[in-house]
């Protein structure tokens, strides 16, 4: 899959079958994202997509394990029906027979590593967050890795949410990753312009995956009081007041009632799910997930395939540039082998 | 300064004029470190380094300001004597003065702006960790400013050190900078070779500074315990529990022991001080600080002029690869105006 422009997949919502066949048609990647959609609705966005684009797109899925949670105390505490939290495999299997079925180009995974990883006619990713992940997916046989750092917005893909851990930088994780496995990578993670895929091609990435930077496009499902808030210079932080799975979003009223928040994933997001509706709806920025990654503030809102034009000419720049600058600002080659 | 590859200053030990110099003789841009040195060790340091190289070369100074802080109750849980925790500018006045009189290339502040930024024969640069202290270093009339991300290892150069904030990610604030100043801008934290250097030049940046990747040079006055932890892949975390300031370090038992450490910077550092000595003398590594950034892992134990001409050679070869693998996976160049 050589396109160096993959826009990532954001479940519940903002991801459309406009969008991703906007950054397809531009000659980037475009992504749907299965998740929290039922296989109806899959089925219904494969559909959409193919008939808006002839162009290589992908799907994101699901592949969270089943851990014990308890979420009753914090639903109490948050004035919630703790009846609505439920556990659910977001119908792994069937989407899976659905994209065996009707394959897209890419098939992509987060929140786990899935065992054994299923052979599909597409290409697998598999997105990671640490080293010991990245080489057990390309142990398991992924054909490239989603390598996110820090900065991302939305969940964290990590396979396991645990209290305490410290994710680590793209730029950092990228080098680490990159020393560790043999296949290629898509780095994801504060990417907000052209200069930021240059980086992360320079430091050796196949691709860049850019999520926050596509929610201001038109094709985006981005709500308005979302939108504004993208548009500001608000600190982002990481939660799990919305869901019970870390994750980065905007800084709002709801984070900081609950910087508590249990881990207990998919529960917690039942269990918020019609608060967070309902705040949607009215627009309330305080009650439902605002999520965006660290550089949300450079996000423009243009039409996504004119955004893919430009993020390719401000890449090329941002090379083009670096090389001409680099060329006085480092020590000459070496040119006869190291003495040591 | 036109020199694309800088060593970060180390306070607390690892920095030496040896290391300095041998970076700027090779190319590099080397840098002592004035934090926690007198300013008679300052002379001597200042001395050695101009007899071992007439390359320029920088010279970092804190610029903490005093905040009210009682390290008393964690003095007593830590058992530590409490009267050991004193205040101290670190000889800020006289450091300057004598950095007025005898000027390196470049004065470089961490830790707090000046006011009023000090005018000095010397480049000026400020440490930055987010757009509203860039903002105000670049109106303050800095030369540059050092754009500090998450991943960087030892201390966070924040300003104000507060509970709860979420830094940033080298490649997302050094986009959010750019856009917010126009100033020379050094990026540092997560750079471990020199793909990683040609990432921060794509995005950018007119050099990037790495830390880490230079402990394991002999020139260094790396421990051997902190060399041995810097050539494992064991997480870092941050702490306030040697400081009082929240830094990166490899995660030790005085780490976890003390999770909940106050912010009391510099109290605590003198009051852990003669552990820390003691623990590094003995080789203990759980008790004193193994400040390194997230990808510590890829430090190399080569000499540091070897280090930066490698790192050069690492860079330019990045930048002719992205730019090559680039050109086909990008969209074609817009030939045309953007239609909208």
């Amino acid at each position: 899959m050589n396109r160096a422009i993959v826009q990532a997949p954001m479940s519940g919502g903002p991801s459309t079958p406009a969008l991703a066949a906007a950054v397809s048609d531009a000659g980037g990647l475009g992504f749907l994202a299965a998740g929290y959609r039922t296989v109806e609705q899959l089925v219904e966005d494969l559909a959409e997509t193919r008939r808006l684009t002839a162009e290589p797109f992908g799907v994101n899925v699901f592949a969270h394990r089943s851990d014990p949670a308890d979420v009753t105390e914090f639903a109490r505490s948050a004035g919630l029906d703790p009846a609505t939290a439920r556990w659910s495999d977001d119908e792994y299997d069937a989407k899976l027979a659905l994209l065996a079925e009707d394959p897209p180009a890419v098939v992509s995974f987060t929140f786990g590593l899935p065992d054994p990883l299923p052979s599909l006619p597409s290409q697998v990713w598999v997105t990671v967050t640490g080293v010991e992940e990245a080489r057990a997916a390309a142990a398991a046989g992924a054909d490239a890795l989603v390598v996110q750092g820090f900065e991302a917005g939305g969940h964290r893909g990590a396979w396991v949410d645990r209290e305490g851990r410290d994710d680590i930088g793209t730029l950092a994780l990228l080098a680490l990753v990159r020393a560790a496995v043999d296949v290629p990578l898509i780095a994801t993670g504060g990417i907000a312009d052209g200069a930021g895929i240059a980086a992360v091609l320079a430091a050796g990435a196949s691709a860049a995956m850019l999520g926050t930077a596509f929610l201001l496009c038109p094709e985006a499902a981005t709500v308005p009081a979302h939108r504004e808030a993208i548009a500001t210079e608000r600190p982002t932080g990481l939660t799990r007041a919305f869901t019970g799975r870390l994750a980065r979003g905007i800084d709002n009223a709801w984070m900081r009632a609950h910087r508590d928040a249990p881990i207990g994933y998919p529960e917690l997001h039942y269990l918020t799910a019609r608060l967070r509706a309902e705040a949607r709806a009215a627009g309330d920025a305080d009650r439902f997930n605002l999520w965006a990654g660290q550089a949300h503030a450079l996000a423009r809102a243009v039409p996504a395939a004119e955004l893919v034009r430009l993020l390719a000419d401000e890449t090329r720049a941002a090379l083009e540039d670096a090389r001409g600058r680099s060329a006085s600002a480092l020590p000459a080659p070496t040119t006869a082998k190291s003495e040591t």
